[in-house]
């Protein structure tokens, strides 16, 4: 597919044949390129997908009502349009595309409608953990550059859900504002340690048109258990990222395609009073470790 | 392109070279067949836009602003997305699919949003201007079939702008209601006349998301000037159409792709005040004959 206009065929009028060349054709000089190769994209394959389906009438007009609802479910606390990029993975594909980066460095991933800009700055050991609910969780690792030299300085912003799968966002009342929240900041080593709970999977809404869609394509709306991280440090590319839970259901099944093999780590179950003690937290525990190996900026 | 999974590559996981195919394959055999076909296009071809346009982060969401806004704009007197498909042709696109016909048929045309239901039954060789502002218009011809044998009982609902480019529903207290509005049935001739004022072209509305996106495209707003019908017959396909004024300078630029070269006719500019006089109109007046070819339904 391309999205110039072919010469061997007559345009000055639309048909079924030449349709997609007719409008492309329309838009004149006074747009920028840019819109020009976007929406020639656009219409080509828009022209496409109509010419495999084959829509009836009334399938169309049920495409034109579900946009709409779409849109009309969207208000200042939900972004129904995000939720179907997402569900689609375009919203991973747009992301994939805007962070390659060499073998080794720390993969993307989606970030998400959760995270907040004033979450609280812990001290380095520090629990995220305001309520104490759920399994104890030692998290370790450090921030590194890809020769494996430790970035000091790097910060690490870091959110997840509950034990039951909530943002403390969504439980307002039931959490404490910023409850396993917390923004970190690396020593010369590079090293990052904090306490936390083990988080688990839960659904995105699915009581919109979206979620319609989903239990039309015979889908499920379950995210596998993660955490959240935005690791930056001067100098480098911002790493916008989860670490996934080895043992969760739904690893393969993630709603919205956030799932990297790369960003699956191994949750280990401790039974160690002693080295529990030691850390802060109640035995048994678990514990995980992860590096974030982050490139310099170009 | 094909909407079926691709056999050679890993799916498990979501990366940037598989992406449309992890999507797809996350359809479970619960949905119905149609729908996993329409959803592999659609997503198929989705991601195939994303990767051809490499939208920065920025980009994707003024696309996801856009679509909101288009399901915001719409109400009880507006359909923004209806307007966005025939913007870009997809209307038109969708309705040249569902009236494929042979040729010498009367080719199909979009609605459009300004048909009502209840327009009043006239005599055959009334007018349909009920405010007579406007240059006089008389329109002759037959309703016949394929063979060219004509159609009794044929039943011809037509509606058009005024001189100035309003319908009468645009301008409530300025048109009387259903100025230009007329249903009418043949006889055993198939003969169909009546009077009416010669439309001119006028504006779709670019006050929305579309007609911002139509600027941003450096394209016009514009429809050639149009007389509007919906003919049927029993044991014919109903044909809902356009005839388009071969004057009017906007005939290669209609703002929805509307016109097809088949139904474009000539419009006569007539000066006999004794055949005026006959057909009951002002002298000088246009003169439009066009012909309604139905075809049988199988």
């Amino acid at each position: 597919m391309t999205d110039s206009v072919r010469e061997d065929i007559d345009i000055t009028y639309f048909t079924e044949a030449n349709s997609a060349d007719v409008v492309i054709e329309r838009m004149s000089g006074t747009g920028t390129p840019r819109m020009a190769k976007v929406m020639g994209s656009v219409i080509r394959h828009l022209h496409a997908v109509v010419k495999e389906v084959e829509p009836t009438q009334d399938e169309w007009m049920a495409a034109i009502q579900f946009l709409t609802a779409t849109g009309q479910m969207c208000d200042d606390r939900r972004q129904e349009y995000i939720l179907l990029s997402d569900v689609l993975g375009v919203s991973m594909l747009v992301d994939a595309i805007n962070t390659r980066r060499p073998t080794g460095a720390t993969e993307n991933t989606v970030l998400g409608p959760f995270h907040v800009e004033n979450a609280p700055t812990r001290p380095m050991g520090a629990t995220i953990s305001d309520d104490g609910k759920g399994e104890p969780l030692v998290v370790t690792g450090k921030v590194v550059d890809t020769d494996g030299n430790p970035i000091e300085g790097a910060v690490v912003d870091t959110w997840q859900t509950s034990h039951d799968g909530f943002y403390d966002s969504q439980q307002p009342g039931i959490q404490p504002e910023h409850n396993l929240r917390g923004v970190f900041r690396t020593g010369a080593d590079g090293r990052l340690w904090y306490r936390s709970v083990k988080p688990t999977y839960y659904g995105i809404p699915d009581d919109g048109p979206v979620g319609q869609m989903l239990r039309a394509m015979g889908r499920g709306n379950t995210r596998p258990a993660h955490l959240h991280y935005i690791v930056s440090a001067d100098g480098y590319e911002t790493v916008t990222t989860h670490i996934f839970v080895d043992d969760d259901p739904y690893l393969t099944e993630d709603a919205v395609f956030g799932v990297k093999e790369s960003l699956i780590r191994t949750f280990v179950h401790r039974d160690d009073p002693v080295k529990a003690a030691e850390l802060g937290v109640s035995n048994p525990y678990w514990s995980v470790e992860t590096d974030f190996v982050l490139t310099e900026q170009s």
